[in-house]
């Protein structure tokens, strides 16, 4: 049993403290990692603050690790001692229902188990997340990360990465396609880096003018301030592809009125209240969808990854250690991060 | 100047009550046409009484028409005096833009041009549709119909049967998918019928049980009654496409829950009031869609009229005479119909 330094939240209202707890030895499938950085996931917060239900306290959060491994199961065959290696959302999956199979883990017909906060097939308790200084995880769900990478700033790949890559390729995005990107935060400022190295033409929609300059340099092609009806209009029916980063309910008609026929807007954020409901006059007109994505299966992440090593993309972030963890969720809440926090956990030691 | 016996409403609030009017004389591209029967459908009803806005009266509905060729212009090479055609819900459109390009004339950039209540390309006036005993259209806005189908019931194929059979092509429905279709009425039954004839499994769901029957004859393999719980839940995560025709407003979730991953349910009904806005995390945790249709274009039409006639598939009909229109519009009202009524177009001359 590998003892392992923390921080938890104890309660949904407790300020997070330092808490130990043990990891299990690893099996032979299993690599053991020594994390270095921790991305900080606006999930994070809702779970540790038990907004979305079903939180085990004490939690610890972070499902977008960083490290190196520190060990290797006898048969775990595609890391060694050393390697510079990323873990997500999912730690587990059931290994042979349809999407398993398909190597779409996070649709698992048995549920995917969470990086925290999920039933642990291992110990039969909960698991705990990356807010550590240690994790040991079946080698199938680890990530090779390239050393061309800054490894702070590649840990929200992990998952802000990953949730915006899956939908831009599932739905085919390349060159000559127009995409707008809703929102820009931590998942939609990746949306824009990896739809622009993808090749399309980039539309970011806001509701802040004072993010045009950083909307423009994270690689938009135009920035488009969403409460303007008059360059709302003039982009009606001109996008074939819409990534909706935005989790508040906003008025979905506004962006699918954009889409040409046969587009599809895709959201990856879901409102704690329902968006208003979308007029189905827009869907049948132009034959156009409105789908929901979820992160991404273990393939794609890997594939995704090397990419980003290919094209020199990472996400933009604010390193923090963790004792500013919960000044670190006030901020969230205010949209104050340019634009993820990333734990230094180094600082488990200070 | 051709003169014609139709049909008319004079206001939203008027019976109907004989018109007279003139069609265009046949352009070189045109195609003259005997109305033998046109079909009666919602939407009729609903521009007759002004209901969504914008009819202009005396208005002249139906866009289920079968008739024989009587005359055609000097360019018009399609068809020949005496053979059975179709005209369904459009007679025109721009024929320059991408969809016009592709054959979808129904999403044409410009508007295509309505049977009726449209303005009228060639006359700058309003289109006047099938209540009436001759019709002049552009032979591309024909449609042959074999003379192996019975011609009242093949009428509504016109919109009926391409409003369903549109999307269940567009999403490759056929041998081996699980296909749901909501509520069992004019476009229902039809949807039953062709998704049936394509190899699809079919469920049907009605709030009905006594259409149980009716449904299992037209076509479906199982009938769930909608508001029995337990039959719904049993049916989670089955079905890889659900045709939604039910224009009232309704809980879109009981059936985005039904949905496999990748799961695409289309809506071909708009109704008046929005449905309750559909939960997001029904769409993001399976990666399903929701989605829309207009009627078909003009190649899909002719090719599902030749699998009709290949399979020997029609409407399930009540013929009436034209006098009896605005009785059939209340029976239509309170779903009093197996399935579309039809209109004996010699009544005209009663």
């Amino acid at each position: 049993m590998i003892n392992t330094l923390a921080y938890a939240a104890t309660s949904p209202t407790a300020a997070f403290t330092p808490f130990s707890f043990v990891r299990r030895d690893p099996t032979p499938s299993d690599v053991q990692i020594e994390i270095l950085f921790c991305g900080v996931c606006h999930s994070d917060l809702h779970t540790a603050r038990g907004e979305w239900g079903g939180t085990v306290f004490p939690v610890v959060p972070g499902h977008e690790i960083v490290g190196r491994v520190s060990a290797v199961g006898a048969r775990a065959g595609k890391f060694k001692v050393g390697d510079l290696v990323g873990v997500g959302c999912m730690v587990d999956s059931c290994q042979h229902c349809a999407s398993c199979a398909e190597g779409l883990e996070q649709y698992c017909e048995e549920g995917m188990v969470g990086t925290y906060n999920s039933p642990d097939r291992h110990t039969g308790g909960v698991t705990y997340g990356g807010y550590s200084n240690i994790i040991v995880v079946d080698e199938k769900f680890v990530l090779r990360v390239s050393e061309k990478l800054d490894p702070a700033a590649a840990a929200p790949l992990l998952c802000a990465g990953i949730t915006t890559w899956s939908p831009l390729r599932h739905w085919r995005v390349g060159p000559g396609h127009r995409v707008g990107v809703v929102g820009l935060g931590g998942l939609g400022h990746m949306a824009i880096k990896l739809a622009h190295a993808l090749g399309a033409h980039v539309v970011l929609f806001t509701t802040s003018p004072d993010k045009r300059d950083d909307a423009l340099k994270l690689g938009a092609d135009e920035v488009v301030i969403s409460k303007d009806a008059e360059a709302m209009r003039a982009r009606t029916n001109s996008l074939d592809f819409i990534l909706n980063t935005v989790a508040a309910p906003h008025n979905l008609d506004a962006f699918l009125s954009l889409l040409k026929r046969d587009g599809v807007m895709t959201l990856v954020g879901a409102p704690a209240t329902p968006h208003p409901s979308p007029a189905v006059f827009n869907l049948i007109m132009k034959r156009r969808s409105l789908a929901g994505s979820l992160i991404g299966g273990i393939a794609e992440t890997q594939e995704m990854l090397d990419f980003c090593a290919e094209h020199g993309i990472v996400s933009e972030i604010e390193m923090i250690p963790i004792q500013k963890i919960d000044e670190a969720y006030e901020r969230m809440l205010k949209s104050d991060v340019k634009y993820r926090f990333v734990i230094d956990m180094q600082s488990l030691h200070a």
